[in-house]
């Protein structure tokens, strides 16, 4: 391939996913976890991380801390801004998985339309969706962040649980009971999943 | 690390961008390729996935292809779409550099103060201006997908180079004259540098 001044050669040679899957020796995949605030979707997304990464394995979680002051940090809370939210997100998740790399979000994701359409971006085995299913008085009494305190004295408007709907996923790859489970017995959930479908 | 209903850990435990480069062996780092339409982003930024990839080491390009029809699909090319363009490419790839990956752009992104502020988004060594130089009178003969002949047919408007400005990187890291020097020898020169700055 050489480029001459009047002959350029396109866009040629791309490495392919599954170059990229062969040199990590794993499959790339979205790990798309959804749940009420504070149902534990973070922590459980962080315990994943950490295991995958002893095995010797590439992983990246896309939570609020990397995305909302950074790529979505110019979209508000309005139902239009919510579904870009969660497009952008989609799209990014897509890249990512396009890489190699196994792609944990944990984003509220409340409405089951925005999160089919980040399904359908994918391949049918390429998108796994968690539900981490909580009691919303569970998470009330969780609550680390102060947020449905806020939420319950009308100070956020529109916050999910309270004020706003969620919308339950109705055939989730995967489900975490995180009031009858620990973190431990969730993480080993997905990566024993990870394991049957060969993704590791 | 335990969940309990009322008690939960939250968000500790994360896997740094330092732990990933120790698995992967390189340094996630972002390289921008900037230049005219023609001027040989695409091509010689997929000849650098190659070798890389060919030397185990994990990239990925992200360019008009993956990027324009997915994350920046509802943008146009008003300035200020150009600049949100920009904007969010220089998000995305920071997320990909955190992930260890070594990250290659190719756009056109004809404005300083755009490739500026994504160069602030990154660590003073994380982020490499690629200036890929060519005269626009070579840019033109090549012309492969015949945007340049359409420009001048006044077919498009605001075309980088025929009917908007573009802004050469005062300071890039790294120029090829793709006039003068081949692909294999523009190559070479980014990966001579990744060496240098001991990224691989």
């Amino acid at each position: 391939m050489e480029i001459k001044s009047e002959n350029v050669v396109w866009h040629d040679g791309k490495v392919t996913k599954a170059d990229r899957e062969k040199l990590l020796k794993q499959k790339g995949v979205l790990v798309w976890f959804t749940g009420l605030p504070s149902s534990g979707k973070s922590t459980v997304s962080r315990e994943v991380e950490k295991r995958l990464y002893e095995m010797g394995k590439l992983v990246y979680v896309l939570d609020g801390d990397n995305i909302r002051h950074g790529l979505n940090g110019n979209l508000g809370f309005s139902p239009e801004d919510r579904k870009e939210n969660i497009r952008r997100i989609g799209e990014v998740a897509k890249l990512f998985t396009d890489a190699g790399i196994i792609t944990l979000t944990a984003f509220i994701s409340p409405y089951k339309a925005d999160r089919d359409r980040v399904r359908k971006l994918l391949k049918d085995n390429e998108f796994i969706e968690v539900y981490v299913k909580c009691p919303v008085d569970i998470c009330v009494k969780r609550d680390p962040k102060g947020m449905y305190k806020r939420a319950l004295n009308g100070e956020i408007k529109e916050f999910t649980g309270i004020s706003a709907p969620y919308e339950e996923p109705e055939n989730p790859e995967i489900i975490l009971e995180t009031d009858k489970e620990n973190v431990e017995k969730s993480a080993q959930k997905i990566i024993d999943y990870l394991k049957l479908h060969l993704i590791i």
